[in-house]
């Protein structure tokens, strides 16, 4: 069901394509991609356009439609790559813009010629500039965040110190830490990386601290670069809260070299619910890593939230397909994961993975440090291998 | 049905309320509450939270709670101050971050005490402001659009200089013109600021020409100040694109003096659907307004999409609603109404009111100023009066 792969590829570079999924009776469907194909273009009145003046090859073109069964559609529109210029936000316009308002038309997957992406960096470090920068080659990596919100910027890097020598990989702000008096950002940050450092001193190992940056629009860049001349070893951003764009330009920002860590909180805004939205695959996925997340922190199946295998699948491919030169990067899955559920969790995710355990590392035992050690070594442990999800 | 007045309002300035709206049986409801009140503040397993460490206060505080009938439950939730800082990006994320990801649990009002609002500018004009700078007192004003993109700039400047001697008060960029080689910002906001200002001098008229800003993120103020020294009147955002963080950016910038239009391209993912988002009027009125928009352009009912009567009155309710110091604006509604409908539309979004009419001027007969004429003169001549709806 779906697309045929050959249709799917067969646009020219001066095209890009989106996959998206309609429900409804077929002619009411069919009716309603005549209108996408206008309203993510022209918005105009089709009889009264300009003849001449506005080229066809200008509106969206249905390439490809094809019935998913049970009254849903997957459609494959192209756009011309001029509309989106050389801007993401107006890459987004295109994409999702006033369709969002429609119900029952959901955006599955992009398919971006190499023409359009190579006005995007992408990911400057991607998997493999991870793996690199931790020293952690074949296996997952784990994360934990410094939380909850409320604790002095001492006692967090107090906690951030025990992870480190626990053998944390990244150790991460909680979203709900940003700048406030409870623990400012300046003192946290240099705080939580000099308790790093000192840990990675004495246990050889090569732990990164990745701040929360997300702030005022017109702050963004000078905390990412006082986080990096402070010593953190990555960065992280809400980009639900900032907007995408902000996270595409601390990506492209030529002052700064540090990988960046995407969060998910108000992300759901944007995912499919009741039929609209943006697919897992697409936005944890291409836009994301287009923004130019190094690893994108989601809500895994099984945990606080009610997201299923499917998203989850959904979600790794996405951050794996390949795309060009745009790098592949880590999913990190988190939001209630538990210690208990590693040996599921390995193989489900696979080698592949970040796996954020939060407040399962305080609620295993009375033990933090040991929590932290019995949580890498069961990830070393771990037979290296493709995932069966 | 809902909280009485007294419940909503009783709350300290150290503290602001969130009014949600949860579905399921009440004994679920209850315990997700519970959850909620976690989930956005420390996000810890409550057993294990450092006793003494966390004051209680940090923590949501459920403040009323009530049954609206069919399944759907009203409770307000109170958060310390605190938690949210004098960040607008914090704030968002304390209000609907990590159960954007929950199913059946909406945004619908907040209760803001001065002392969180006054870390706000709000909209620089509002309501009043924009009449002063029109010379428009007690009327609807009038708003199309330059479009369709595909034009260049001297045919978009062609189209606003015959608007302008129409009698439009406001001249917007269509939401899909940014800065594409079509018709590149900089040349486009030359061109018909020219053409404007040529049709003013020559009308005696008043009408402004607000560009489309939305471009990447270390160009927007840029490109608003270029705008604003080429003779723009307004700046249009789409905060949907940018995240709304930066249309309050450019609210806040001291060297713009500027009214701003936010559009709703890729809102329609925010609002709610399937039981879960934020509110018409907790979108377009108060957080576009703590965000500082003075106008709203949201889509009616009746028009091109399925919007509601109910969906529209809560926009305008939620830009007219007092909110101490941050001014009340205009709501603009558009997408896709036609001149036909003026006295309709008149009767039901009154006064406080921007009508936008962008394809309805060119479908409605040939002659594209005189169809301006006829739009001016319809809300000139409408009786000025409270809405009925």
């Amino acid at each position: 069901m779906g697309l045929p792969e050959n249709k799917r590829l067969n646009l020219s570079g001066e095209r890009f394509g989106v996959v998206y999924h309609l429900a409804g009776d077929e002619q009411t469907v069919r009716r309603r991609c005549q209108e996408v194909r206008v309203e993510q273009t022209v918005e105009f009145p089709v009889d009264c356009l300009p003849v001449g003046d506005i080229p066809e090859h200008l509106l969206g073109r249905i390439e490809a439609f094809e019935p998913l069964g049970q009254g849903r559609f997957e459609v494959l529109i192209s756009y011309a790559s001029e509309l989106a210029g050389r801007e993401f936000v107006q890459l987004l316009n295109v994409l999702y813009g006033m369709i969002s308002h429609q119900p029952d038309v959901s955006l599955e997957r992009l398919e971006l010629p190499s023409s359009l992406l190579s006005h995007y960096g992408g990911p400057r470090f991607g998997i493999r500039g991870l793996r690199e920068r931790l020293g952690a080659d074949a296996r997952p990596l784990v994360c934990t965040a410094v939380k909850p919100v409320g604790l002095s910027a001492v006692e967090l890097a107090r906690l951030a110190h025990v992870f480190a020598l626990g053998g944390i990989d990244i150790i991460k702000d909680d979203h709900g830490l940003c700048n406030q008096t409870l623990s400012p950002f300046r003192e946290r940050v240099e705080r939580c990386t000099a308790a790093v450092a000192r840990a990675n001193e004495m246990s050889g190992g090569r732990t990164i601290y990745a701040p929360n940056v997300t702030g005022p629009a017109e702050e963004l860049v000078d905390r990412a670069l006082f986080a990096q001349e402070a010593g953190a070893g990555g960065l992280m951003i809400c980009p639900g809260l900032t907007g995408l764009d902000q996270m595409r330009r601390l990506a492209e920002e030529p002052r700064l070299d540090l990988p960046l860590l995407a969060h998910c909180t108000w992300v759901g805004s944007w995912l499919p619910l009741g039929g609209s939205g943006i697919s897992d695959f697409a936005l944890y996925g291409q836009l994301m890593r287009l923004a130019g997340a190094d690893s994108v922190i989601f809500l895994g199946y099984g945990g606080r939230f009610d997201d299923s295998r499917e998203a989850s699948r959904q979600t790794v491919a996405g951050c794996l397909a390949p795309m060009g030169h745009i790098r592949a990067v880590f999913p990190m899955v988190g939001g209630g994961m538990a210690l208990e559920r590693l040996p599921e969790l390995l193989t489900f995710y696979g080698a592949e993975t970040i796996l954020l355990v939060g407040g399962g590392l305080h609620t295993h035992g009375p033990d933090l440090f040991e929590n932290c050690r019995k949580f890498r070594q069961a990830v070393e442990a771990a037979p290296v291998s493709m995932p069966t999800r």
